[in-house]
């Protein structure tokens, strides 16, 4: 068991690593050359321009006003001065709720803890069993449970115990599990209605967007005498004769997507020569043509992968002509040539055209009742679904047919199912790394060295933690690549869709190291020893294993997260080698994202850990708090300043995120009902059986009140908008606006000189809001909603159109 | 354990009392006296008259043809030859598919029977593993799987045998669980087709009815400013502009309906102490004032159920008002100076009108958008699903708010946990009946009579069946009143609800029986005999309990049901004492309903046997056969010349059927996983674990593929029969058609003259189908869809109009 100091340890060790993260941060943000890493949003955003333009040259690559080193902690003050409207303004709704997770975590377990402190510590600290039981303890576990009598072997002086009830000091225990468990509910409850009315006000005031009106259709049937394009446009105009727009058929260009992949890369390439033959004209720079570029015939480089780049541009030209409509907009492409001779032969392939539409509608209304209605007696086929938004879209999935869905559904389920299994054994291994005893038996050799103080507290401490934190890195990464083969059709549905494999492997894991580990110790005292008084102490102790985990993970670990050192290496290898213009300089940059399928289930081990200990050791809920806490000030700094959202959900996955909590919340009562019946107070599972009842009746209450927010689309909030609309803009030209709203993103990246032209025009909008911030710009920009201003360029430039 | 002559005494009562129920059937059918109690449905269809009319007097009453005695069981034949389409014209899909259900364990059953009598009965016999276990055994048993040696205790000689496979006769076994899980899943698969299909063709092929426009909306808000109805239209016109047509409020008519039916058992007194006068002039019916009429002042009967009678039609006519706009209509009814009165009073109440409405549409595709569709932001109010059919409509469950429905939810949801769990506890105590042994060791002064042979065979083969048959008549009609608790608001969907509370009882009851059993009897051996020899061999015994369950419940039960003892006795009472005119005569005749959640948990209890047993005492199966091939002879009798059902579903419970057949193989194979496992084959688990996962998958694909068709309403079929009607009745006169549809039965029931007009014109309609069967009227009547013929007599009226 890991004692008091090698908690100490390892809680030094990561409060000093955590320290020296945000004293590096705090030096390297204010360097004018980290600018971009730093503060990327900003820069998106356009309310930031280059430091490096003006100023002394030393002073564009350091800082040398000193005096902004002494406030080197000022930035968490500032990441927690803006508003919550202002911040849905900033950064969106999906991330300002995602935030609210971890205040969240705070509201749930602040209480909890102060309860816990000033009743249970107490109750626990004033018994002796420990001392009795002749196991190894350490002061920490005196706090726990584990210090509690077994049920059945001290009966009060009284006599009047019956051997029914538990024995008093169980009773507070009891008492407090009702006691969490209702706050839980109630604060889930408040926080579920608070996410709806948020998400509902956010969809109202939402400007007009393409996916309001439009409806993705899936399996449209194949049809001998009628294409895709024929068959979508009579199916609507027969079956929604008066709401019917236009539609717009799905091109398979998964392939184009690979060409266009690979000319970036060799893009780069060229680039990176080209400037190295700037910098020094007097060299070209060669190139082997032989394995991996060691030896062979050599070549100019710059010629090379000029050639390479042509070749691929015309290949490209070949898919893109795909969409024939817009052919003759595109100029700046290889050779002309060969285009009329290729437009024939792909537009007549009807191979490439999926069997998935995007529909538009004339109303909102009517986007609403397609989306939530059965189109077609054959239930696999013409099915529709709200369109995610264009950015959302994994194009990649839209054309599996209903059969192979469930196949792979089925293969995505047995995957998981061994995938969980088999990753309870490392788990396991790791969790017997934090007993030193069961090391030194196994590998007896090793004691000499193990048995060094600092080395069996470093032991102990730290590497457990660091070992699950790094087993725990792949999982998200399997699970994203599962959920991509499952078939979701969206970036925000396969985020939570790998967020929820990965919460349940965390709970199952939970549960089993748990009941395995005390089955195990109840297995081999009874055969071995008679006193069964050890088993119910060992399993809290465990606890002291996630105290490591929980400091590893949750304190050093999210100060990293703010260091940023990947991006900030990438972007100044990319800023040397590569760039040339300013552009490109605004494309070395890399934001990143939330990371919701990763960040998502970090936190909800937490809420596990916390409501599973909070009974049994409540001495954690303090390192769960100092998570919550200071993880909500760093990721509010992050999603400021520099994280920028592929897509806008709207907090669609408040509903996982609730029902996940819950889940945790039946986890923590059925393993506290196992722990209390192998502390002998098995006679109080009958008390306790209500709570997973009441807690699965309460989570039915809140999915049948909130969710129907979060999942359908009302009708008469469609009628609002549409009668709004329509009285304030009676001649909008909606066929345009939505015309060209979901093209796959290749198609799109083609015409980059366009976007620059839209990017301007939308640059010179009008601003609507005021931003507190004072733009370095000259002009002052409007601070857009995250959801509308990237989605589609064109869209755009028709809204501006009068 | 039951011996083969115990088994033998059974089947001989159950046979013998089966021809004993079918002869006296067979004569009183026959018997014109009894013609209404027998062929009920010929008489509401009015393809038959009554036989009194006409003939001798003697004949009027016991049939004199003596030829007609020698055909006593030409029933069956003719029960069998009217074909599947007249039959769901004759008595409605609900019916029809119903059989299906029979038939559908004689597909399942019968290959899986020959299979299991060819391969692994021979397997089973060639064993002597009981001969030498010390058991007591039958010959019965030797054909079970308890005859098969345990896994690990006899290893073949070649000595190749590694522990990981089962032994080579258990690999029989494991194909054959594989082969009967593939086969029940085809049949299924294959059955769930064709039933869709039947049910989509069904619902093209119906007449146009008022659900089919109808919506019914639940939890209008309250508003202080209108009224519901207000409240109602204004909503609907402002969300559903163009489609909404017309609505009916709901009434809170309960208390009415309870005036009316005393009102009808006044009435039922006046009548027979009016016969008794008209009969006996002399002599003045008296009746006693006092406790139960047994003392007290005299009165004259004939008069004081007069006075009575009037008012409660008084009382009933305050209620009546409600429906003000038909008021004019009626003048049959008590005192009309009292209306005026009344009239203001009662219509002001809102007190009366429910926060809930019937809106109808212009058109079926209005309809079917809106129930699909969520209406308002907050998804507790304006609660939209499709209308049942009006005589479908439970109207006492339709204003129980959404708060109330998720905590009678919770409510219902205990209460059933409870009860399945102590009714656990009867079931267990008559299954022990099933070991005599055990009786004569809790009650060893019994011995002696119990030792007598035929007692003993007796208690052992007919009493264990008898006594579980009678705690399972109850259990229906407890969850019934739970289901109306519930808050369903359809009869169809109340008799459902019903049916799946009490199969999951069945399952539960199976598994926590067979399963306790076989850990009781591994525990008791474990600890006392060293050898666990017997652990697998007792659980295949207890298959012998069953077996003289399914004849008392299965063939007896089943024939008793034919003979329709109730119905027939309480027709001769009501013919007897009450029975006036023509008219009385018709409303004394009983038809009855299939009554679907007492007859299809009866069906998957055998489906359940069968499949659990199937592996493990194929002897079972013939028996369950039997059921099967019975049970669907008598049914499709009572079907096509009994019953009327009181609501047309089109098969709606299907899902549910398919859902309950697949739980059972689920429990089957956990079941036979737990048996193995006991046998010391353990090792057999993992290769019968994909079972399961496979047969969940199945129901996952078959819900996907089939279950829209029975859940949801496709747009395309909506506006295909919009178009339709539009170009043959272009000014049909729609809201005249649906204005009455929806209106409590109460109210309806009070217009006794005019049903009977409307039933004259339906009467006299021309006749579409000609049904085989030769009417004994003078003009032959169409056989209607028993959906579309009874719903609204006013809705009929409507539509004999031009």
């Amino acid at each position: 068991m890991a004692t008091l100091s090698d908690i100490g340890v390892a809680a030094a060790i990561n409060i000093l690593s955590a320290f020296a993260f945000f004293l590096a941060f705090a030096i390297l943000r204010i360097q004018p050359v980290n600018d971009r890493v730093y503060f990327p949003k900003w820069y998106l955003k356009g309310l930031r321009c280059s430091p490096l333009a003006n100023g002394a040259f030393v002073s564009k690559f350091v800082n040398l006003d000193f005096r902004s080193y002494a406030r080197f902690l000022n930035w968490m003050p500032a990441a927690l001065q803006m508003p919550e409207p202002e911040l849905i303004d900033h950064a969106g709704l999906d991330s300002a709720v995602y935030l609210r997770i971890y205040l969240l975590g705070l509201k749930i377990f602040v209480p909890i803890a102060f309860l816990a402190f000033t009743i249970m510590v107490p109750v626990n600290w004033t018994n002796n069993t420990l001392e009795h039981s002749g196991l190894t303890f350490s002061d920490i576990d005196k706090l726990s449970i584990s210090n509690i009598p077994n049920g059945s072997l001290r009966k009060p002086k009284s006599g009047k115990q019956l051997g029914f009830f538990p024995t008093p000091r169980f009773w507070t225990h009891l008492v407090m599990a009702y006691a969490f468990t209702f706050w839980t509910c109630y604060v889930l409850k408040r926080e579920y209605e608070i996410v709806a009315s948020m998400r509902l006000h956010f969809l109202a005031s939402e400007q007009r967007r393409p996916d309001q009106f439009t409806v993705l259709v899936k399996n449209v049937p194949p049809d001998p005498d009628e294409s895709i394009s024929e068959l979508v446009e009579h199916f609507f105009l027969v079956n929604h004769p008066e709401h019917y727009l236009s539609h717009q058929v799905v091109y398979n260009a998964n392939k184009l997507s690979e060409l266009v992949n690979e000319k970036k890369k060799i893009q780069n390439w060229l680039d990176y020569y080209q400037n190295k033959s700037e910098r020094n004209p007097s060299k070209r720079p060669l190139l082997k043509m032989g394995f991996l570029g060691l030896w062979g015939q050599s070549v100019d480089a710059v010629e090379f992968y000029k050639a390479k780049t042509e070749r691929l541009s015309r290949d490209e030209i070949n898919f893109y002509l795909l969409r024939s409509s817009k052919i003759s907009d595109h100029g700046g492409w290889g050779r002309r040539a060969a285009i009329s001779l290729e437009r024939e032969k792909i537009t007549s392939n009807p191979k490439s055209i999926m069997a998935a539409a995007f529909v538009s509608f004339k109303t909102r209304w009517g986007a609403a009742v397609c989306a939530q209605t059965q189109q077609c007696r054959n239930p696999t086929i013409w099915l529709t679904e709200w369109a995610p938004e264009p950015r959302d879209v994994y194009w990649e999935n839209l054309s599996i047919p209903f059969v192979f869905l469930t196949i792979r559904r089925l293969i995505v389920a047995v995957a998981f199912f061994f995938l969980t299994f088999f990753f309870v054994i490392p788990i396991a291994i790791v969790q017997s790394l934090a007993n030193i005893e069961s090391i030194e038996k196994a590998l007896p050799f090793l004691k000499p060295i193990i048995e060094v103080k600092v080395i069996k507290s470093f032991i102990q401490g730290f590497l457990p933690g660091i070992a699950l934190k790094i087993f725990l890195l792949f999982l998200p990464t399997i699970l994203m690549i599962m959920s991509k083969f499952e078939g979701f059709i969206s970036l925000s549905a396969l985020e939570r869709r790998s967020a929820d494999m990965v919460s349940i492997s965390f709970d199952l894991i939970l549960s089993v190291v748990n009941l395995g580990y005390s089955i195990n110790c109840s297995l081999r005292i009874s055969t071995a020893k008679p006193i069964p008084k050890t088993i119910g102490a060992s399993i809290p102790m465990k606890a002291t294993f996630f105290i490591t985990y929980i400091m590893v993970d949750g304190w050093a670990g999210v100060a990293a997260e703010i260091l940023r050192l990947k991006p900030l290496i990438i972007y100044h290898l990319k800023n040397f080698f590569l760039v040339k213009t300013e552009k490109d300089r605004e494309e070395a940059m890399d934001p990143g994202t939330i990371g919701f399928n990763t960040g998502e289930p970090q936190i909800q081990l937490y809420f596990l850990l916390g409501l599973v200990y909070a009974i049994v050791t409540p001495i954690l809920l303090p390192f769960i708090i100092v998570f919550f806490a200071l993880a909500y000030v760093v990721f509010r700094h992050q999603i400021i300043n520099v994280y920028n959202q592929e897509y806008e959900s709207a907090a669609a996955y408040w509903p996982d995120v609730h029902l996940r909590i819950i889940v945790a919340l039946i986890v923590s009562q059925l393993l506290l009902m196992g722990l209390l019946s192998t502390k002998e107070a098995a006679s109080s599972t009958p008390l306790l059986i209500t709570l997973p009842v009441l807690t699965i009746w309460f989570h039915r209450f809140c999915k049948g009140r909130y969710e129907p927010a979060f999942v359908r689309n009302p009708l008469q909030e469609a009628m609002m908008k549409d009668t709004l609309e329509r009285a304030r803009e009676p001649n909008l030209n909606l066929k345009g606006f939505l015309q060209n709203a979901y093209i796959h993103p290749v198609f799109k990246s083609a015409d980059d000189d366009k976007i620059d032209v839209a990017m301007e025009e939308w640059e010179e909008e009008p601003s609507l809001i005021a931003t507190k911030r004072t733009s370095k710009r000259s002009t002052p920009l409007s601070s857009k909603r995250g959801g509308s201003s990237f989605s589609s360029p064109e869209a755009n430039k028709e809204r501006s159109k009068p």
